[in-house]
């Protein structure tokens, strides 16, 4: 057996110094690779230098920093190998900067009545400095969506058991199973786990497994939600 | 004797999930702060939990997150403690987001013909959702000015030693030189060491060290640098 994980935050370039960042120890994406990786399964798990790591004889790191980075490495695996299921619990940038300007170039770029995004991103490319410089008291970054990665992934591999994670903050339980749901639907997943920061707190970590039955089943801690995903994916292996 | 030391870099939030963060790994902070600790100088450390952190019996660390908790950490030190040096050498966000909003938040702002950043703030602010929606194709940060911490140092403490940082990308030598004269003036400065992002490749560094007579020192590693920077401190306080 041989599955691909996920785990860490995507980070994206805003200039040569600073970036936007998604939080994510990889805490629960090293739990979910560690319960696999103890029987002796063959793990690749494409994460990011600042994410903890899992350690062990069938454990294959590879590294990536943006979402770019994300999709090739996704791509060049996937292309590789077969992969018995894929747990994609790593937090993605949804958005990719496209320029960083000035209030008073957003303020010329409006004057033209241009489309605005291909406008900021003419006055961006025009300045020469490879950082922005501090000498305004507003700063404008337009960022663009970055392709939705988890829908590749059965793109790639119909066959693949596809795991997906959604994390919202402070919503009522129904409005995240729903909007776990709709994930599960348009992505084609065979779960989805849902998740709450405000639930969040170390090693405690409240969890709703989805499937494509809409069967709900809950986990409390990351080590449980690791052990819940593990024997749903067996499950779902053995009935196929 | 005892001084200051900042090092790594801050991170500013954008909503619950997203940070802005500028990179900094800490290790010149790192290195500067055992080359005084060696000499049994007493050092406090600012520093952030993702840069690398040095060790030793003198060494007190405090950990901050934002360019806000920075500037209280530093009041808060500084109003405690004589310090005969401060080296802030931490890579400080000159911004901070204000409001995130859509392309279609924005175009109706500008509809409106009234002050934008207000504005974009009123609408982000209306918004309930605690995390950014990814339903639209751009998203539009804006960021204001942060206030400029190594400005306060001198104010708190008039006759500390002040060693600034000046880092640019890819930029002559002499432009280099010069932005950081303009660091030096502005902030009532002692030292300000000025390094290009394209000369920094592990433990090779490559520094230019100024001071109030406009003299330059040149050093080649972080060590090297680390060095310098502690033997024109301990001679500027000899000359006192």
């Amino acid at each position: 057996m041989r599955i691909l994980v996920t785990s860490g935050g995507t980070s994206e370039k805003i200039d040569d110094v600073r970036a936007i960042t998604n939080h994510s120890s990889g805490k629960l994406g090293k739990a979910i690779v560690e319960s696999f990786a103890k029987d002796q399964v063959i793990v690749d798990l494409i994460t990011t230098r600042l994410a903890v790591k899992p350690e062990g004889p069938t454990i294959n790191l590879h590294y990536i920093e943006t979402t770019a980075d994300l999709e090739k490495k996704l791509k060049e695996l996937m292309t590789t190998h077969s992969y018995d299921a894929v747990i994609h619990s790593m937090a993605v940038s949804d958005f990719t900067p496209e320029s960083s300007v000035t209030l008073e170039d957003l303020e010329s770029a409006i004057a033209l009545q241009t489309d605005l995004p291909t406008t900021l991103l003419e006055i961006a490319n025009k300045r020469t400095t490879k950082k922005i410089s501090s000498d305004t008291d507003h700063l404008v970054i337009v960022l663009k969506k970055n392709p939705k990665i988890i829908s590749l992934i059965k793109k790639l591999q119909p066959q693949t058991i596809l795991v997906g994670f959604k994390l919202l903050v402070d919503v009522p339980m129904i409005e995240l199973l729903n909007v776990a749901k709709e994930s599960l639907e348009k992505n084609h997943a065979d779960f989805i786990l849902a998740n709450d920061l405000t639930e969040i707190h170390g090693e405690k970590h409240h969890g709703y497994l989805i499937n494509q039955q809409q069967k709900v089943k809950e986990a409390h801690t990351k080590t449980e939600i690791a052990e819940l995903i593990k024997k749903e994916i067996m499950a779902l292996e053995g009935t196929r």
